[in-house]
């Protein structure tokens, strides 16, 4: 962050008044650009106890697999993300959208909700963003090849609970690789 | 958002390729600026069956009651955010956070995420942002004069939880006022 996207002038990084962090901000226009955390939205979108895989056409980890999620978008809420995302990167439609797991990313400012849902049909295809999309049994899933440790540690959980058939609602910290 | 925070040229709003809403994007420099919802994080401090609340001394607001809650920031986890946010507000210290509510207050782009949690003692006083802060029972809660929506919801099923013992994880949609 180089200038003000509001006047055009060059920003300083300075501690506002009544403030404790350093800030990008305007000395001709006085606005304070502040940087917050993005929430990234998600599901585990499940049929007859298969789980629906997406392999990435993007970077970062181009070919590894993952469940669908991205970036929750302005005037959304968090299950409207985590089927626009479904959507877009598998041409699927989920429902019955259940909190299952909430992760701090916070060495890269993100905050992971994922989901648990049910895929409404088998009708689903990659998105521009992926390459391949497969319906997988528990004991099929790619471990060795997920793109992300929270998509990892997730499915480690679902599949633990899968045994009892009790989900709770879980809140964690992880490293992104 | 007028220029581009990279470059400093004007801005044009349009939808890049591969996308499907609008964006502000540099003819310039190509970056695209993407915006997106933010978390404010805040908990329900408990002491003895009475809970913490604060009055607030800016706006939106102004002089209305709340419990302490603000933006996530970047480098923090939100249960780090939630106890922050208490201490800033009333120089209290929360432990044992527990995830509570979740609301997409999705027409103004925030996401809420509360915790009930525990004051750790009775040392407690007005932050800047805060004209008072009082410890008070469930009848003596100012339902006529708090704050936001948001809050009066999570006070409302925090109250008949308390009843019960069971608090679940919650998750709605609210408006702002």
């Amino acid at each position: 962050m180089n200038y003000c996207s509001n006047c055009a002038s060059p920003l300083i990084s300075c501690i506002p008044p009544g403030d404790d962090r350093l800030r990008f901000v305007c000395e001709a226009c006085h606005t304070i650009h502040y940087e917050n955390p993005k929430m990234v939205v998600g599901c585990i979108p499940e049929y007859e106890g298969r789980i629906l895989f997406c392999r990435r056409a993007i970077e970062p980890s181009y070919g590894k697999w993952t469940i669908p999620a991205g970036f929750l978008e302005n005037g959304e809420t968090v299950a409207q993300g985590a089927q626009r995302e479904t959507f877009e990167e598998a041409c699927a439609k989920v429902k019955d959208l259940t909190p299952y797991a909430l992760y701090n990313l916070s060495l890269i400012n993100q905050v992971y909700l994922l989901f648990r849902a049910h895929l409404v049909d088998l009708d689903f295809s990659p998105g521009e963003e992926t390459l391949e999309v497969r319906l997988l049994k528990k004991d099929e899933i790619p471990w060795e090849d997920l793109a992300f440790n929270v998509i990892r540690e997730t499915l480690r959980k679902y599949l633990k609970d899968s045994e009892t058939g009790v989900f709770p609602f879980y809140i964690d910290d992880i490293s992104p690789r």
